[in-house]
């Protein structure tokens, strides 16, 4: 199974593609779309589209997990990174592929083992659990992570039901 | 010229279609595309992109304009309201139809005259303006006038020019 992780943003939304074949996770790839802000809204919106759409036509996955991003302190900001956030979520369902969502914490739980896990070292297990040569930028990361949590979730583990697992969404007819 | 409005949220997404010939304005549909909130946030999404995709092909519109929804007191009412507008403009992009923004500010003023208008008399002035025989509801009614408000600028009369009248967006190619 081939899942395609994403965490949005309107500056800059990562992007992760992982295989699970049994039990085993490989990289396949990952990365960040970034939008122009000299750009208009729509505009920026467009880049979004486009570079998922590009990603799924590159990749081929055949499901999706998408972050749930938090509200932010300055409510413009909150509204901008729905409006990005809509928009990934948007180029998804538009290629029918299945959305899931998880909070931050869900996936640091799934990928560190506790819900307080600082970045770096989000960044340092994905390295580890996909066995790469390097740390991955902190929004492929984020990204990676959260196709990790899918993963885990859809092997039905129960990893991550017993840390109060929450999935929203799910297959798009 | 036929013009497209959406008053986007996502519970209730107006929409409202008017033709621009010369000075005159006519109306040709409106109405509101309704989620189920009993669903899943991706599967809102979809049914938002599918209405309105369908809408586009039905009515064939050449330029978009999209009200700038407001920050709520509620930051996840905004974050949501987000998505939903997010997702409204990629359905429109998605389309390759240009799109325009307007606040409801500029809406008001471009229809009623002045800012601080109350809901009904933008239903009200939008029912006279567009010659219908009732008024129309509140969402399809601020999709109108978001239209009009589009309307009244390509026109280039000034009359949102000197009311302080900003907008974004543009051609997307």
């Amino acid at each position: 199974m081939r899942i395609l992780g994403i965490d949005p943003g309107l500056r800059s939304t990562g992007f992760g593609v992982i295989d699970k074949t049994g039990n085993t996770l490989s990289y396949v790839a990952s990365g960040c779309i970034k939008s122009d802000a000299e750009n208009s809204l729509p505009q920026r919106i467009k880049t979004l589209l486009d570079g998922i759409a590009e990603i799924i036509a590159t990749y081929g996955p055949q499901q999706a997990a998408v972050e749930i991003v938090f509200v932010n302190v300055n409510p413009q900001s909150t509204l901008l990174l729905g409006q990005a956030r809509g928009a990934a979520i948007s180029a998804l369902v538009t290629a029918d592929l299945p959305v899931a969502e998880y909070t931050a914490l869900q996936v640091k739980q799934a990928v560190v083992g506790h819900g307080k896990a600082a970045k770096e070292q989000v960044q340092q297990m994905v390295a580890r659990l996909l066995k790469l040569p390097g740390v991955p930028s902190a929004d492929a990361a984020d990204a990676l992570a959260c196709a990790i949590a899918h993963a885990h979730g859809g092997q039905g583990l129960g990893a991550l039901a017993t840390l109060g697992r929450r999935v929203r969404g799910g297959r798009i007819v």
